[in-house]
């Protein structure tokens, strides 16, 4: 894993929406690069944050109560047991930072499931 | 404290190199925007890793065996232990996350060092 991350050239590297590849570490916790096309699936972390940062784009982070709409340099977390639904009308370029082991689908799981990988 | 974080809005916020400002936490680790200009001090975070992210601009995060050059939407984690300076000829916007408690000064100390304030 290289030194300094150029965060476009991670991106241009995934090939779907909802792939995650992690692009470096922070302590425990991983730095992931993802892009957001589509709508994901209702899930919660019951245990952490979840840190969106939009490089590129625009996404629709649903809560139950409310959408929370985020442009690039805008950031959201999501406190920890608040159930979302990530969404993008057009691909949208993402940063998220989570404890490492966590899992994209949170407890909801299902085929959107990804394994933990470095790009 | 606001929900969405548009960046942009928060360094604007800022009036001077190295005041960093706390514009929002991801569990137990704080978000802070800082604007770089001039030469920081040499310090080291003996406990933790420490997360530079370019929003605007360039800067070099100076160790003492080589220079890491970043610019807009390039990122690098100072491992915990490694001396390192920041500098930036012209005014660059940084996005840093750390543990909350970390002294933006490290070992170090002195005049730069800031308390830690939320923008």
């Amino acid at each position: 894993m290289e030194d300094r991350i150029r965060l476009a050239d991670k991106l241009a590297l995934l090939d779907e929406p909802y792939k995650p590849g992690i692009v470096g570490y922070l302590n425990d916790y991983k730095l992931v690069a993802v892009k957001v096309k589509g709508e994901f699936v209702w899930h919660t972390h019951e245990d952490t944050d979840d840190f969106f940062l939009v490089l590129k784009g625009r996404m629709t982070i649903q809560l139950r109560d409310r959408d929370v709409e985020l442009n690039a340099g805008e950031l959201f977390v999501v406190p920890r047991g608040v159930e979302h639904c990530p969404k993008a009308d057009e691909e949208a370029h993402v940063l998220l930072i989570e404890p490492r082991g966590t899992v994209n689908t949170g407890d909801a799981g299902g085929d959107l499931t990804a394994e933990e990988r470095e790009i």
